[in-house]
């Protein structure tokens, strides 16, 4: 297999078979010094969940569960995380890609066990993958590396397109060379290097089709830009990735969605990461990134610019707001980061009119309406929710 | 725009205006020649699908409906039909690169009209979607036009690498440079031209994670082939690209998903099409496809061969069936095509045992066992079910 493996996959191993050996090796040094075993890992609880008002993330904050062998109720989970440890690295120096789904089944066993009373005891190691999927987690915040550091694999949604050229694996990619297709974004964006990059700013579209559709359109060759889709909720890939352009290449994100609480929440992904699992944040947010539309003032019009759509366009495009959207909205509202101007003037309008509107809509005004006005002149007149 | 726009699509383009405007004109000569309107339609019913033995393929019968124009029940949908027809070739001639759902956003409005006794009546163009839709697929028919080729876009999920070159827009892609990444099939697959292919075969993979698996491992490198996934459910472009590899490159196509009636039903779609869009089949299915696996003979063996798995595998990757993959089991066996001797072996073992497997269960088993032993194995001994 190591034949075709690409040499800095092998590097990444051995650094994350390293840092996961090191880790686990405090085990070992407690029980030589006869210590009960304790692991001390990171809080992942909603309260030591804090906003990061400067670095406007998502962070963990200082606080440190203590998960101890000998604690009845702890042994469970203390064996799962010293038994996901030892899989996870059993594949690293194996050259394996496990996905999260085959890490569960490769622990997945029952273990028989005899009391002292000669009873026979049955347990699971576990039974849902919720289970397995909650003791990586545990793994990625105990040793600071995240899965795809450790060459776990997952599917990826994300595609790319512009005027930018790429290291992956064993390969220089060229973006701008994709004809009608695009380029399918990596499960470990970490391991890409940016060779080349010719881009003014990066537009992501939560919508394969209008990515399909602006793309061929030329889009990104006229406004030299870098064009992303998440297609629907992104992965964790395509977060990173767009990360990384931001960070390192300096370029401005804007993220085009739906005029809807959903499209909102994906911006909020991009952005923010979810809440649950803000140990990721850190490493995946953009906290840069800026909601370029569809807006309620793009629909509707403000006191201070013109609708996008006509009267007689807002009767046929506009959808009536369901319940489940006004509930979504009000939860959104109560985010610290949603807790702008901009924003509560944006999610005002929504609970006022009730109304959301799809991107398709105003690609069907005509995709040189969509591509060579609405979406440059609202960068130019840097017309963002923020 | 069309600076930006490929030679490929704009000839494309022509093509499609010219059908569609030769086609539609035929109403223009009723009218000259005082006839009544008709359009006349290869019926898209049930009772005119049949599955055709020889070809493999579901196809539409030789029944036509007709519609008239001055039928009370058909004047609605014929003028919907002139309607979408005018917005296509619109969008055609505008170089517009529309969606199903921005067609859909086109034509619908109101239509207001006063009859003789002065009385105001409101009519909308159509009210959702799927009425829409049904209008594309009747302009598909009689124009005998696939929507790809009149350049209507769609999110598309079909990957793709292998040593192979091709032609998409202005650019030669090779598939064998994607780095750990791969090449996202374009929405139009039909215009993609072959240049250079030195593969075996194919492999589709239904699922994403296991593509990414198998591509990392370098599998398409050691076994010379063209590696796909569907991402799940297959859309048009990953069908209609797969059956070109197929057809005009007379590569044998090999088709892995889980082990239970939604993977039997993915390889049906690849391989016949869906029941309800037998016109769409002639071009888009590839009867030729085999079902490489898991099959339930890899799963328990048979009186032939040993089974993949251990017995202590099995109690813990097993899957119990649900009752709605007994009756889907049960539907699929009543279709034509799974009439065969293997077959009937493996749904009624399905049946028997009420077990199901996910194809990461193989690959816990090691990738190497997966991608150099499992995979090759099966199909060097050829091993389908067929």
């Amino acid at each position: 297999m190591s034949e075709f493996v690409s040499k800095v996959d092998r590097e990444a191993r051995n650094r994350a078979a390293e840092t996961l050996k090191k880790q686990f090796l405090t085990l070992v040094d407690q029980l030589e010094r006869g210590e009960p075993l304790v692991m001390e890992i990171p809080k992942r609880t909603l309260t030591n969940t804090v906003y990061d008002e400067k670095r406007k993330l998502l962070l963990l904050g200082e606080e440190k569960m203590k998960r101890s062998f000998l604690d009845m109720n702890e042994a469970r989970r203390f064996m799962q995380t010293v038994l996901m440890g030892s899989i996870i690295y059993d594949a690293l120096v194996n050259d394996e890609y496990p996905t999260i789904r085959d890490l569960y089944y490769r622990g997945k066993h029952s273990i028989v066990l005899k009391d002292p009373r000669g009873k026979t005891h049955e347990e699971n190691t576990w039974d849902e993958q919720k289970e397995s999927d909650s003791v990586i987690i545990d793994i990625e915040v105990f040793t600071s590396l995240l899965r795809e550091e450790m060459l776990i694999l997952s599917k990826e949604k994300g595609k790319v397109v512009g005027d930018m050229r790429l290291r992956s694996g064993n390969d220089i990619i060229d973006l701008s060379k994709m004809g009608h297709g695009a380029y399918s974004i990596e499960p470990t964006p970490d391991l890409i290097d940016f060779v080349e990059v010719n881009a003014e700013y990066v537009l992501v579209v939560e919508k394969d089709a209008v990515f399909q559709q602006l793309h061929r359109a030329g889009f990104w060759r006229k406004y030299k830009c870098i064009l992303i889709t998440s297609a629907g909720q992104p992965d964790r890939a395509t977060r990173r990735f767009l990360r990384r352009l931001n960070e390192e290449l300096k370029l401005p994100v804007y993220i085009l969605t739906d005029a809807d609480p959903y499209g909102w929440y994906i911006y909020s992904v991009f952005r923010i990461g979810s809440i649950s699992l803000s140990y990721e944040s850190e490493r995946l947010a953009t906290p840069d990134a800026k909601f370029l539309g569809v807006s309620m003032g793009d629909i509707f019009g403000t006191p201070k610019k013109k609708a996008y759509l006509s009267e007689r366009e807002r009767s046929s495009f506009i959808i009536k707001a369901k319940d489940t959207d006004i509930k979504r909205a009000l939860e959104i509202k109560n985010y610290e980061w949603f807790k702008t101007k901009s924003w509560e003037e944006e999610i005002n309008m929504f609970l006022q009119k009730k109304s959301k509107l799809e991107i398709e809509a105003m690609a069907s005004k005509g995709l040189k309406f969509l591509a060579f006005q609405y979406i440059p002149e609202k960068i130019q007149t840097r017309d963002f929710v923020g």
